[in-house]
Order: C-alpha cells, then structure tokens, then sequence
C-alpha cells in the first residue's frame, strides 16, 4: 500500500436517500470494496402492483473483481432484503451474527441460494479482515436482538456505522449496547460516524424495551376474564419474549398467528434467543380447548396489511380465529408512516365487534432520540458525520444536532444515492456520481416494470380503458368488421348504453372522414379515432380513460 | 298534534359511520323532517379514480313532501359539500349563519343553482321555524368562523346537536362558545346531545386558536431576515387572519397563493370576517418588487395534496414561486389521517431544498377533547348520548366517557347510517333501517361507477391488462387475422419480446384445440384462451393481468 497518507476511502450509498428503506453502502479502498448491509424498499404509493423494490448494483458488478463481501448490521428487511436478488450478480460472502444469519438463511432458502452463498456467523466484539479492511462487530439494541454497529478500519481512518440501534441500559435479551468500547474506540480516533437518524426529531431518549413488559403485566392483572390478542412486528423476538413471560405468569397458553410470526419465532427458538417455557405454546387448533381468559394470541398484523392475520381477524375472514365482545387487543406497534389508516381502519372494525383495543404505552421505538445520538458521537468524537437511516428531514436533524455538539457544518455530509464521499484525515469531498437507482419487482419480474408500464397503470385505475376494434379490408380501407367497443373500469356498460352508443356514432363519424380524405395510413386513422373519441368522452364525462385502437386486416 | 306524549321523535343518519365525512341527519317527527348538514366525503384508497363520495339520499326523496329545510352547523365540505348535488332532487331551503352561507353560495353559483334554491341567513341566538320543529342557533368555536351548535325543540323533547366545536375562551374573531345558553337549555332538560367524538380518544382541553398567533408572532421575531411561507387549511380564516396580524406587526406584505384559499379570503372579507390593513395583501406578481424578508406567502397545500400550491413550490414546478435555501416554511396543520407520507414527502424536498420548515405549536385542533366534551354534557345533561363525527372508535370513546359522568350504558346510541332511533322521555330504541350508501362522483358521472368498474380499476391498476384480438369466418371458426396481443400496464413489450411471442403461440395452441374439438362457441372459444394464457402468464411471471379476449367476424 503505497501512499497512504494521501489515499483516501470512498463511501458510496448505493440504496441511500432517495431510495428510503434499501440500505447498501459500499466502501472502497484501492483495490477493496465491501458492502454494509444490502436493503429492499418498500413500494411507494405510486407504484402500482409492484411488490418490493431491490436497488440497481451495477456499480458492485462493474468492480466485482475488488467486492470483499457483504458485512450486515441486522435482520430486518430494509437491511438485508435484497440479497436474494443482488446475490445473484454479486456472489461474495455474508458476514453477520447469529441470529441475523439465521433470517438470512431462511431467506435464501426460499430462494434455493443456500449452497451457492459463502456465510461466516461472527460474533460481537469479533474482528474479520476483507481485503485491506478490518471490520468489528461492536453490540447494540434494536428493536431485533443481535443488532451490530461495525467499526471499520481502513487505512484512512476508521469509520463507524452504528446500524439501527438504540441505547438500553436493561435489554430483555443479552447484553447493552457496547458503550466502553465505543469510547475506547473514540479514544483512538474517529474518521467519520454514519449514525442511525431515524427519530433525530425526537427529543430525549427512547425507552427502554423492559417498560413494555411493564405494561404487558398491568394489562395482564387488569384483563383476567377475556381471552388477550397481541400485535406486533414479526421480528421483534424480545417483544414476544416479554409477551410470553407475562402468559406464563398469569397462567395462559400462548399461540402464535401469522406465517412470518410463526417462521421467526421458530429460527429464534433454535439459536436460542427465546426461551419458551413448557406447555406454554399451543397450536392454534387446540385454542377451542381452553377458556378464552387462559389464551394469548400473538399476531402479526400491527400495520393493518390487509392479508395479515388480524386483519383478517378483523373482517371475519380468520379461519380459526373470531373476534368477540369483551376480547382484548393490544396493539404492541406504532403504525409506520403511511400505513396510519389502514391500521386505524382495522381498530375500527375490532372496536365495531365489541372488542377493547389498547395501544397506550404498549410500543417503544428501536431507534435512538436526541439524546442517545449525543452519546454516541460524544463517545466517538469523529471529524466528520455522514447521517444515515431516514428521510432527509431526519437527516438533516442529526446534521444540526451534531452542529451543536462542534462538528462543524462543512464536515457534515447528507449523501445521496450514488454519490461518491472521498475522504481522509486531510479532507473529506464529494467527488463522484455512480450509476444507483431502483428496480421495481412485480411477481417474478424483476426490473420489467418501468415509467411507461407505471404511467400506463396509473392512468388504467384513474378511468379505466375503452379498446375500439375494427377489421378492415386489405390494400383498402374498407370497414369489414366492427367498430367494436369494449370498456373496462370506466363505466359499468349497461347502465350506461347511451353513452356507448353514441362513442360508436362518433367512432364512424371518424372513420367516414378517412374514407372522405382518403386516409389510409393505419397510424393516421388510429389517431383521427382516438383523438375524437376522447375529446367527445371529456366533454361528456370529463375523464380521460385510455384510449386503445386496434385495427385488424382481412 | 295528537297524543303528542307517545309520538317519538326519529333520528336518521343519511351518511353516518360507514361513511365518514358525510355528515347528514334527518330529524323526523310526524309530518316534519329537517335535515342537519349535507356534506360530501372524500374517496378511500380503494376507491381508485373517484373524485368525491356524496349520501344516498333515497329515504329524503320518498318523503319529500316532510321535508322542510337543511340546517347547516358551519361551512366544511364534509357537512356542506353534497348541497349542490342533492339540492337536484332535494330542492328545499337552506338556513346557515352568515359566513357558512357565503361558503354554500359560492358553490351554488359554480354549479349555477344559485336562482333555483331558497336560502335564509340566521344569526346566533336566532330561532325559526320548521314544520313542527323550532331550531335555535347556538354560537361555537371551531377551526372556521360563524359555526353554530343547534338546539332542536320537537313535540318528543329538546335534543341538542354540538356540529363541529371546540371550547374557545379567547377566540380570534367573535365570540366565545355560549356556554350560559347551553346551560340554561340543560335547566329546561334535554332529551339528547349529539356530540362531535373526533378527540374524544384525546385527555384534556384543546387550547385556543390564540396560542398559534403568539407562536407565530416569536416565529416572525425570529426570522426577521428571510421569506416566510406558511401552509394552513384555506377555511380557517382566524389562522389567516392571525397571520395578517404578525405580518402587519413585523411590516411584511402579504400574498395569498391557491385556488381555495382566494377563494375563502375574498368570502370572509366581503362579510367582515377578516380584516385586512390597507396596502397589506399585495398580488402573486408584485413579490419580485419586494425584499424576501419583507414578504408572508399563505399558501394551501398543508396536506402534502399533489396539485396544491406548496407541493407544486417542494416539486419546483410552481410558476410563480421557487422555494431558496434559507427560506422558512411554516406548516400551520396537521395531517388528516392517510395524508401523513405525503405532507412528509414535502416537508423532505422543502429540507432538501435548504428551506427551513417548522411545525411545532403552529396548528390547534378546532374540535373539543375530553374535558370540553364533559363540559358540554355537565351544561345539558341530557337523558341520551348518541356520539357524532369520527371514526368508531372515537364514538365509542365519548360513549365510555358520557358513562363516567353517569348516563347508563343503555342510553347511549353509537349509529350507523340508516339506522332509525326512535325516542322521547319514555324511551329511546333502534326501531328501523332505511336505504343510505355512497355515491361516486368521477368527473361528470354521478353513481355511474360502481363495484364492478372499481374492481376493474383495481386490477387494472395491479397488473395491466392483455387484449387477444382475432378475426374469424363467419359461420365456420376459421382465423382470418390475428391473434394479435396487446398490452398495457403489463410489461414493457419491447423488453419482453420473448414472452409475448411465447403468448401468441399458446393462443394458437388453444384456438387449434378449438378447431381440433368443433368448439365453435364464441364464449367457449373466448375461455379457453383466456385460461390458458392466464395459466402461462402467472407460471412464467407471478402475474395476474386482466385478459380481455375479442373475437370479430367477417
């Protein structure tokens, strides 16, 4: 390594801010890249039909030779839901711990990518070595035990990304998070921190996950009589922990609902991360064995997503389960935003069945406020800060708050996509723009929907679309067939005859034009039909449905 | 009026719960009906295309000779909005308070009704007369000028319905809510209250419309060097006019930018509701001749609503006005449920955009939280509670809360649209159902879109549709042309070449097994393609478009 004083490492989001939710950041150092963390997104409301969203990586292709392998903070989706994906055209190592592997592994199974992936479990307070990198996996709290923050050692400096963390001092599971060697690691001297910014608008510090406990003990003592059912985040194992020790406590049997429920608590179970007393947990068969006071349900469905078990539950489309008068639920959730109505719709509906629904107290956040931020960068002290895990107003909270703790302005970064942040100890620039976005995937197609399909299903749901058939003579432009019209989602045809009467009236009226001018190129008289077919439906309707000519010749 | 003491008094909610926004009520009693506001709501998410909900109003038209009037609370869409559509069928007179009725003409002359309905301003205090009802306004505070409680005087007892309030001790304009009137309404006994529930979920007292102008006034003290713009709900003429104020006080000028909120300035000011120093208000095009910091921009666009003012400033395609680093944005709002991710998505490209952007103490809820609504019913202590306006599950919080001031369980009534409430000193019972729904308005069309063409949408929207056009020999089941395959919303076809050449061979295969079975039923023919190329489609791509076969003849 020849000129190490003036060689600077690149950090490149590559889901990064403009792709909300696909966490992947590359960084490279002369001839080594490795990758931290590798997100999915979910799709944006304008993305009609699409089912996730994975991030463009064409970057990692092109230098696939320097790719060291992917290093992975924790499980969550947003972290590494696209491997199954990427992995296929970057095919190097996993690094992560136990549990996080575990979820990874079960998704690669699902996807048969099991024999083809090199993984290695490493534990906390564990170093690898990747190319001219050391990365050690420091412990946190999250919302998803096993959580990492990674010091990355490089030879610029060290960078630390905290991943998504919080501070607890009295974690359900494990250990706190890992603050004397943070500050040992400050202590040696801190590059650049990438620190989790998803509740830097929050003042203070977020709860501790023992308080929900807390709760879930009152409401326990305070509901002996009815049967209890509680949502909650598939993968927030301490949370079922906690809902299970208060079901044995006050004598209930436990069942889990919800396939993603049911498969996480099962991969946490066998790493041992859940301690499940005997005879605790039923099968949801054997639920009409017990009175309904010595049952606890645990669900998925905390978001409102409308296939989800308790929605269902909610509208009485539930195989095994139907709500009652008198039953309590419990939300142990705070709704994700945008997803406020669909989940103030399903209270409705259990509220509407006689159910009591509580959501007070029941959730804390697995992500750091104000103050717990101010910790890690007093304990890191690093020269620069890039913010990162949010939306940019979340970003740029942490930019000003760590502007109050001395950082000075222009050693804040707030990174998009793609851009290429160089830095040393002498300085710190964007340099580069690389090629990042997002590929949409529709069932098994991956990147096959694009603006033009997206357009064309926007304006498909707004009005709905008429397709005009006509079969016309060869080498003439004589009518042998049709016009025909069919709609669909525009209006309901049979209440609606006049109207489709008179669009094929003025469908001839077009078509006699072309005979009269003698109009015979096919492009011309689909146009000559579409543009008057749609301004007669505009004036008469005021919508634009689509619009679809399709001549055929005989 | 015989045996006046066994008649009941019915109470009938048009639009009600299932419909929420659609607030109308019909009070029946003998041969008399009044109905309590008419107001419109806006479409679901599911309700792709749709452009706004209005009540089935069937029950009013088959009792037309009963009807006496509209009684209208204040001038908000969801109790005003449907006027102009069901004055068609419903033509009976209107009585409002001034400025409501400034609002509803307004509409009226857009829809050009204006000749053909009879319309009486009523000031606060005032009575009138109905059929066998009398109806006193009564002054509230709310989120918009001049709304009113109503106390409505029947043979069967007094109920009093609240509309949308809050308890303002110190309004803006006007006076505080008439709480000495109410009380002295309480001493006579009251039958019934009908409440505004939509804080009911909320502890304690919302604070007065004033705390907003002292958080503007430190705001403005604050920002002495930039532009301000401030995003508020274009119906709250005391915001504006508290704006106006600290814009007067700190010796900037004033621009007023979205349709709506023109619209409802120029209203308020007409009838003395705002009142606007001279040379304040300054036109879109004069903001070039003034400095930044001596300039106040009120704007819509508070709900993140994509064609509003400020969205289209966040997305810089506003012709008027570009959004500068530096620039403080105050949203003076809070999102409506489902709109929290799109006014996020303009708070992020405001920030990204170097804007400045508070939301902090600037906005107070118009309605009344728990304590103001214990308050109203200490002052009338009616025999029934029958909760209004709000989701169910804040009706059925006011309902548990009436219960803690002592009305039994059995009194108070959580109805659903259509539901019949019969009652007087006697008792009070659901007695019958009469016919209500929604009816979707998109563009022109009046209930012209129903469940069949949302579905259609719905599909549509999910994944596209595949039209397969053939030509075939009338008389026989020859092909003449064709099959030719169109898409739209699918795929993108020219990067799925292979695949729709894979469908035009499948449906060859299917039309040949028709030939080779004499299968010359067009619906037959027409289903066998349709299956086959939806198998093939959902085997190759997890998809399930829609497939719309059409079969000519020539």
């Amino acid at each position: 390594m020849k000129n190490v004083n003036n060689s600077k490492l690149k950090i490149i989001p590559l889901g990064g801010l403009e792709q909300i939710g696909m966490n992947i950041t590359a960084f490279e150092f002369e001839d080594s890249i490795i990758v931290v963390d590798c997100g999915l997104a979910f799709p944006e409301d304008d993305m009609l039909g699409i089912d996730l969203v994975i991030p463009d990586v064409t970057y990692l292709k092109d230098n696939i030779s320097k790719v060291k392998g992917f290093v992975i903070t924790h499980g969550h989706e947003d972290h590494i839901g696209a491997l199954p994906y990427v992995l296929r055209e970057v095919n190097v190592p996993i690094y992560a711990t136990k549990l996080t592997m575990g979820i990874i592994e079960n998704k690669l199974k699902e996807h048969n990518l099991m024999r083809g992936t090199k993984r290695k479990v490493i534990k906390h307070g564990q170093s690898i070595n990747l190319g001219c990198f050391r990365i050690e996996f420091i412990k946190t709290n999250h919302s998803i035990a096993d959580a990492a923050a990674l010091a990355i050692y490089s030879p610029a400096g060290i960078v630390v990304h905290t991943g998504d963390f919080k501070v607890d001092y009295t974690p359900v599971f494990g250990d706190a998070i890992d603050l004397q060697r943070l500050g040992e690691i400050g202590k040696k001297g801190v590059l650049a921190v990438m620190c989790d910014s998803t509740n830097a608008e929050r003042k203070g510090f977020t709860m501790s996950e023992k308080t929900v406990g807390a709760t879930f003990d009152n409401i326990f003592a305070e509901h002996k009589n009815t049967r209890i059912i509680i949502a909650t985040f598939a993968s927030n194992v301490d949370r079922v922990q906690q809902i299970i020790n208060s079901a044995y406590k006050y004598g209930r049997k436990v069942v889990v609902e919800g396939r993603s429920m049911v498969s996480i608590i099962s991969i946490a179970t066998e790493l041992g991360y859940l301690n499940i007393p005997d005879k605790t947990l039923i099968d949801i068969e054997q639920l009409k064995n017990y009175p309904d006071e010595q049952t606890v349900i645990i669900t998925t469905g905390s978001q409102g997503e409308s296939m989800a078990a308790l929605s269902r539950m909610a509208a009485s489309i539930h195989k095994k389960v139907t709500i009652k008068p008198g039953d309590t639920i419990i939300f142990s959730s705070n709704p994700i935003p945008g997803n406020e109505k669909a989940v103030s719709n399903v209270i409705n509906e259990l509220i509407a069945k006689g159910a009591d629904v509580i959501f007070q107290d029941t959730h804390v956040s697995g992500h750091a406020c104000q103050e717990e931020i101010k910790l890690i960068y007093s304990l890191l002290r690093p020269k620069y800060a890039i913010p990162v895990h949010g939306e940019f107003r979340h970003l740029k909270a942490q930019g000003n708050l760590v502007q109050e703790l001395g950082i000075p302005k222009e050693n804040v970064f707030i990174m998009r996509s793609g851009e290429v942040l160089e830095l040393n100890d002498d300085g710190a620039a964007i340099t580069d723009k690389v090629q990042t976005g997002a590929i949409l995937v529709d069932g098994l197609g991956v990147g096959d929907v694009g603006n033009i399909v997206l357009r064309d299903r926007q304006r498909l749901a707004e009005d709905g679309i008429l397709i005009v058939v006509l079969t016309l003579e060869k080498y003439g432009n004589q009518v042998l067939a049709g016009p025909d019209i069919v709609s669909r989602g525009f209006v309901y045809v049979r209440e609606s005859e006049d109207l489709m009467e008179e669009a094929r009236a003025i469908i001839n009226d077009a078509l006699d034009e072309c005979m009269d001018k003698n109009i015979t190129d096919w492009g011309k008289i689909k146009n000559i039909m579409k543009d008057s077919l749609s301004d007669f439906l505009w004036k008469k309707t005021k919508r634009n449905p689509m619009i679809l000519p399709i001549i055929m010749e005989v």
